[in-house]
């Protein structure tokens, strides 16, 4: 067994099932020993983006490491952005990048470039693998190390340089494994001080304006169940973060108000929180700064406090919290509420309305509409259950990559991936590879001809009037890009609509049918953005 | 004004008008001061690739930089890949990448990554702006080191990362400047020392095994004359480095043989080398490495020399030493010799003639064209006068932008892009801002549904016959890509060819009309690739 044989029979060895690779020569060993070591299914992606996007959607929906396998410095550095959101969102991914053999790299021929110090920002561990003697105990490394804190929880990003002799030397036919790492646990200790102060803003007539800010895992069921627990017994107020990597939603789950975007929306939803308690979640900061606006946005006299921290196992924290307070009365299901299908033209209101009335029961959600879809969220909270995946790092180009992945996590779920037209063209490639597995994808791309986004902030830079340049800068309609076109190209089914009942019969008939398909919205002209 | 008006006020005063941007949030004063600050042209790409991969081409073009307009550090590294070949080929370029506000950024919003650990790895010199008060001085002082040796030289890659309160902070009303660096001559001394070598050379009957390796601006209109001048008079031989940054050609410039790619090719074509000279270019070592072959690939009693290093005057140091050997004599220019129209099919030898004969005079030819186009450069030894740009580092994707950024350049020149089809994806979005900025290109789409360089080095890595996943992860025609069908989402016109009369005939109409054109050239079945 060489090298690279030894790497993927390692990584199967630890139930590491998929590889998303855009390779180049460098990876040609691993490419070659997808086919001579079984149990690894290689999906291949047009751009490095593709790939990196679709290992988070992957991560997030299966919460166990994909592979990545990139090419040097410059293709991985074409996956960097998309391993910034899988950063924020804590997915687990192993990163492998195929490079020059140990003796040619320090000839600095034209495709060499450093790419530990690129890989260094994205990477909570990485690794350069010098040996075939130790490739095998490298990946069970990289492998142990993206499911940093425990089995059903937070992860990270590793990435593993493997050099091309590395993968085409002999290696030790000994696999090496390496036990999962134990979780961080929430200590008893701790537990009753945050129980104590609740008790006592229930007391003290202040539960109300007690807020338990929920992140991270605490946003998937087990989190969920106990905080509305919490909530139940207590009467604080249960508030989700602004992004968040994935959450669960549905009747069964408690309505939860989620944090705005802006930093002066921020504000005024927190004015009067006596207590803002954070779980799997951070202090509320504004995204971007502005004149005469603060980066940090908790009112001054409100008191902040942890019962979790992200890479803690904050699900785990808020049932013994809940256990602390002698909550275990879980309220009962709310009742389901589907919106009736709007008239007229396209709106992110009558979007969200839209696709509220026709998202299917147990669909995977992910979300880069930007300002078409910021109505999704109000719009769904009764909607049926489904789990949400947000754009975490703020990283454009997310979404389609993501729902192939999600897709591939999850094949017998229905992906339905809300799209800005501006965001989705930097991984636009994301739709062959979607084409080409059969994803069982819909991609709604909501096509205002803008980034719409940049006129707001614009304006809020105070540019009242923008001028030529500016608005060449921001919009996109110049010729207009053609998004039927573009999936034909790519080898995959579309419908183009104008008004609100098309969008229903097309969404309908996308989330009937197995497979991908793309649905071009046609915004109104005088649409409103309605903020991310 | 504020710091975003002085920072453009700056760069038009230092001559430069072109700002390639894809700008975000924390870019808009700098966008908004385009409006404000007149002198400098906003070119909009829709992914960052675009944008690096115009300035490269913009900067090889017109020998001073562009801008480009970039945000934080995901939108930054999109953009990497485009700059890793942009330093390879020493171009010219100043990066300007928006981030939060100074009083911001330690509070790690969803945004914040580490810019300039992203940044260094591509920036021969990089600074963080701290102020208004300075943002002047630090753009002439990137636009200084951009442009590093001399006017006329080659340049190298600057980024200034400029906080949005730096931007929108008021500014001195002074706009700073700073003196254009001396270039590095080379002394008088040391070529006389190479001179000697030349004439003991030919005293000693070792002309014609003595090779002079041109490379860089060696290889630009004056570096040639004197190179030709040189070999005319000596009898040494004249080869071109494998990958230029930017080589002049046509037949009044010598007939240069050109270094081949393939480890164990450049080993035969030095097969007997007494000497070699290195004039801008550099020792010859293997692209990647191979089980059984060097990385260093000069024969061991070669004489390995250097008359001048990339980054000095090449063609000063030319034309120095044409006149030491007193070598004055200009060789006539050769015959301009046009192939005829093939017949049949498209393979990389019938589209070489085809460009060949339709090639107009004074063309801009960028080569990504990877295995398809390897015919092109021995066939149009003797066509038509024209710039010659290739890929230098190596990284996919350059092809489309640079043409753009050419053009951009260069407008009254036709550019012709010869493009793969893997590698045409990876920045396919340049398609659209070619037709927005009516851009004088022809993008030729070499398509055989393959990563065929990949097959190749699958086979060289010892794969005889490659598993189903090797396979596919190495075609691209599940489905197949429909270039004409992207070409139209993106608002372009294009055709699609089958045979070479037919490419012939789409070729001189697309080279005959101003503006954009895309050709798919659907590639025969059986056609060989010809390694790049």
């Amino acid at each position: 067994m060489n090298g690279a044989e030894s790497l993927i029979q390692t990584a199967v060895d630890a139930d590491v099932e998929v590889c998303f690779a855009n390779p180049g020569t460098t990876e040609m060993h691993v490419v070659a020993a997808l086919d001579t070591v079984s149990g690894m299914r290689g999906v291949l992606g047009l751009f490095e983006g593709v790939v990196t996007g679709a290992a988070d959607g992957y991560g997030r929906m299966s919460d166990k490491p994909a592979l990545t396998l990139l090419h040097l410095g410059p293709g991985f550095a074409n996956g960097i952005a998309n391993l910034h959101n899988a950063r924020r969102a804590r997915t687990p991914i192993v990163n492998v990048i195929g490079h020059q053999a140990t003796w040619q790299r320090n000839f600095d021929a034209p495709l060499t470039s450093d790419v530990e110090v690129l890989a260094a920002p994205m990477s909570a561990w990485q690794r350069t693998c010098a040996s075939s003697d130790h490739i095998s105990f490298d990946t069970a490394a990289a492998i142990s190390a993206a499911m940093a804190s425990h089995t059903e929880g937070p992860g990270q990003i590793a990435t593993l340089v493997v050099p091309a002799d590395v993968q085409w030397n002999e290696a030790p036919s000994t696999v090496e494994t390496l036990p999962k790492a134990a979780s961080h646990g929430v200590s008893a200790g701790h537990i009753e001080d945050i129980a104590t102060l609740l008790r006592i803003a229930v007391e003290s007539g202040n539960a109300e304006s007690t807020t338990i800010l929920l992140g991270g895992h605490g946003l998937r069921q087990r989190g969920l169940l106990a905080a509305s627990k919490i909530a139940a017994k207590t009467g604080v107020k249960l508030v989700c973060e602004t992004f968040a990597g994935r959450m669960e939603r549905g009747p069964q789950y408690p309505a939860l108000l989620r944090l705005p975007y802006f930093p002066e929306q921020v504000q005024e939803f927190l004015k009067g929180t006596t207590t803002l308690i954070l779980a799997g979640s951070l202090e509320p900061v504004s995204f971007f700064g502005y004149e005469h606006l603060p980066a940090r946005l908790l009112p001054a006299d409100t008191v902040l406090t942890e019962l979790a921290t992200p890479t803690d196992d904050v699900a785990n924290a808020l049932e013994d919290l809940a256990q602390a307070l002698d909550a275990h009365e879980l309220p009962g299901a709310r009742e389901l509420v589907l919106p009736g299908i709007p008239e007229g033209g396209l709106t992110p209101s009558s979007i969200a309305q839209t696709i509220a009335a026709h998202l299917p029961e147990n669909a995977i959600v992910v979300d880069e509409g930007v300002t078409s879809a910021g109505g999704f969220y109000p719009a769904t909270s009764a909607a049926r259950s489904h789990s949400y995946l947000n754009l975490t790092g703020g990283a454009i180009g997310w979404g389609i990559p993501s729902g192939l992945g999600a897709s591939i996590a999850c094949p017998d779920r229905k992906v339905v991936v809300l799209e800005g037209d501006g965001s989705g063209l930097y991984t636009n490639q994301g739709l062959w590879s979607l084409a080409r597995e059969n994803a069982n994808v819909v991609v709604i791309v909501f096509v205002n001809d803008l980034y719409r986004i940049l006129q707001v902030e614009l304006t809020r830079s105070g540019v009242e009037d923008p001028g030529a340049q500016s608005l060449g800068l921001t919009q996109l309609d110049g010729p207009p890009i053609d998004w039927v076109s573009l999936a034909k190209g790519y080898g995959l089914s579309s419908t183009r609509v104008h008004t609100a009942p098309e969008f229903g019969v097309a969404l309908e008939r996308a989330c009937q049918e197995h497979g991908p398909h793309l649905i071009a919205v046609q915004m109104s002209a005088d649409a409103p953005g309605a903020g991310p």
